[in-house]
């Protein structure tokens, strides 16, 4: 499994920045590589994004790359929920969803389109596949959301001089915008699936999956009702499991599955 | 000259963040450890501080570690200007010059006191050089800015919906809080220096350098002019020279003399 | 936990050479360094050894360092053998045991004694972890080797234009020496714990432990029963299992229980 | 200038090994992708090979990656004066000069025939670049050599026991095999640029420069009259300098403009 660390200037973050990639294609097995990645099939590119306090490569999920044979894309992005903010550079929307595929599939002799190429993320890196993979549905054709951080609808009840166990007023300010208005803003993933709805454009498959002990379990199960009210397709599943690596271990395999088997 | 790169959790930006370091503590030459660094005469140490756009290691003085027997340490600041913000996790000023200094004398056997422990830093590093240490006289016993981005001034004329040629209103709000009153609040170099000069406390040491054909010529001037009526001791030096590369390569010579002979 | 990677000159291999580090010394639970850390209590150090194909932190041993409270420092030796070979810049032994023990010594405010630096290592690492602990039992104070490859008696059977299924005749001459002698000399883990024996020096304390289906398990068990005969203290464990990770994820848990509990 | 730094398992060393790329594809000038690597007109690559102690990454030619718009690519091929030797896993040839080349271009959007594909090197490197390029004239089109280590004929002066100020008999034999015949056999560069003259192949165009106060210039200039005496077109270059980085720095510029204008 090659291992690359990249550092490259983010025109949407205004700053050289970092992420890093696993490609399966160092086998010492003797299969050509033709038959893992060719023009006419392209290895398949998973984006996989990290938590809120994690970064890039702290958790690599376990063989399933070689299993499948794909890529992963692990970006770096901060404690940002993945979203554009009002601030210059602040657009880690843009730098995941826009300039990172680009930049990937300019670079990197992967997949190029949206059938083979995937985003999933934990927690934070939930909502942030959610949200991405519904922003740019030409982008993305398959998303995996494990207990996702989605957390719009509580917005409206921080306040300046305010904030929850997790973060500060300014801090849910800088990432959203405007508190009182997010959930019906774009930051929130149901706006972009109803959108992609009522368009008749294809939305990406989904896959979610909450710990049933999980603090965010209420949060998914709110999220999977909304999508079954709009008729939008989506795998849902619960399983016994807390907010951890233990419950994400074994569901990015049975993520892995459904988006690469 | 050893290289290090190193992620650690910061408590003061809540996430895994990296920094790197370069240590002289290699050498083929047949001197002995002991003679560059020993618990009776440790090892001095410079943090040096990215400009706007850049990161840790894209700028790696020539040969003056070596030269002068010190260790440098990079932080990573993105383009924060080295400040704290009001969100939850935006202390960089705090990462900079408490946790980062704090984790460093903790970590490597190296100078843990003022008088082995200077600052520097060109453009937005420079301002971070000047604030920082200004910001911690107990813990950085110099400070050298090249070049520095003393722009707290032109703050208050930035407005919501403006900003100028390098971000908008937002970005500066995040960075320096209130624009109205930046000037007249800690975000200020200048208000540090005299709340310091006034308590009677030992200030850092002050190189400053500027090119004379510079965008940032006239700030540097007036930060030059504002010390010498305040009677705080620095050493200002200007020369033929813009805002790039050619300038800081001269100058982060002369202040290593400055420093460290 | 923090991650180092640092380059740095290796006298002993005549080029710049990578090492890692894991130090658990960005805790966020609010327990002051010097509970963990301090000049009376300094952290203990292991050096951990990668087997044959491996290189420095492609093994992370889940957990445990935080959990005991010790630095894990992991060296590349490449294919090595972790011995001193006769060609300019082959000194792996030298590099390991004597050059990196030392660097990490004099740069890291870590362990500084035999009774608190401890190394161990799996196949080929098992093998370095025992060899290396023995040569330098002033530096080492424990010793843990999991399914080691202790081979040094098969190889007066390989002869020029032969080898085995893992390298030639040429590869393992140039790691152990004139093979038909290999095992009397100081390429053999035995030979040296025989003479530490004999001088009365104090050995390091040993721990072994082999899988039972692994095909070094009849080289363990030889080099358990020559400690036995020898009346060389040591622990050593068998478990169903063979060589492979599933196996080393077990007992280098086991391990750490014995070096640190 | 994007950054990569890749760890990838090469059948050719038996184990797990690092390289370095830089590849100007961050541009902020507006300038699109297309303009400078399509498929039509695919960006090119070159090889740049360190010399003996050093390692990727340690030696950056200044500009000329972004002025020529090339890619760079830098093995580790530590103190191997880039030779296959005897032993399993010592294939430094093999690994640069194929695997290596094989990988980029498998992996990478980047130049994918030898009209786009050069080498170049400094000191052992110049030898590498020589040596590497005239062994596989169908992948690389263009040679650099700069201050090469153009040792071979002094080798069968080196007999067991002995060795030079640089290394001792082993590690010579270890790298280029029988020193008594090594001048005759295909570790000389002029071995196989008389082989591929006589076959009537295309000789990759050759760069070659030295210093006048090198202590390798007669080698040069040996070499230099020797592909004259051969009838094989090559450009020779000789300037006021040592066997230093000053030399090189302004050097590589005059073989980038002669590689790439």
């Amino acid at each position: 499994m090659a291992y690359f660390r990249i550092e490259y200037f983010s025109n949407a973050l205004r700053r050289t920045v970092e992420f890093e990639m696993m490609i399966p294609n160092d086998r010492s097995d003797g299969v050509p590589w033709e038959k893992n990645n060719s023009s006419d099939h392209p290895m398949k590119t998973l984006f996989l994004l990290h938590g809120y306090t994690g970064k890039a490569g702290n958790w690599v999920p376990p063989g399933i790359a070689e299993k499948y044979n794909f890529a992963i894309v692990m970006p770096n992005a901060e404690n940002s929920f993945y979203l554009n903010g009002d601030a210059t550079g602040r657009q880690y929307q843009t730098m995941v969803g826009e300039e990172l595929v680009d930049y990937v599939r300019h670079t990197f002799r992967l997949a190029l389109t949206p059938d083979d190429t995937f985003i999933a993320g934990l927690s934070m890196g939930g909502f942030g596949a959610l949200h991405t993979g519904l922003a740019y549905p030409d982008r993305f054709g398959k998303i995996a959301a494990l207990s996702s951080a989605l957390i719009v609808h509580e917005l409206k009840d921080i306040h300046p001089g305010g904030g929850n166990a997790v973060a500060n007023y300014e801090y849910y300010r800088e990432c959203f915008g405007d508190l009182s208005t997010a959930a019906e803003r774009d930051v929130n993933p149901e706006v972009l699936a109803v959108r992609l709805k009522k368009s008749g454009r294809k939305l990406p498959d989904i896959f979610m999956a909450c710990g049933t002990e999980d603090f965010l379990i209420e949060n998914n199960r709110a999220m999977h009702r909304f999508l079954e009210e709009h008729n939008i397709p989506h795998e849902y599943l619960e399983g016994k499991g807390i907010h951890d690596m233990v419950f994400w271990q074994e569901y990015i395999v049975k993520a892995a599955e459904w988006m690469f088997a």
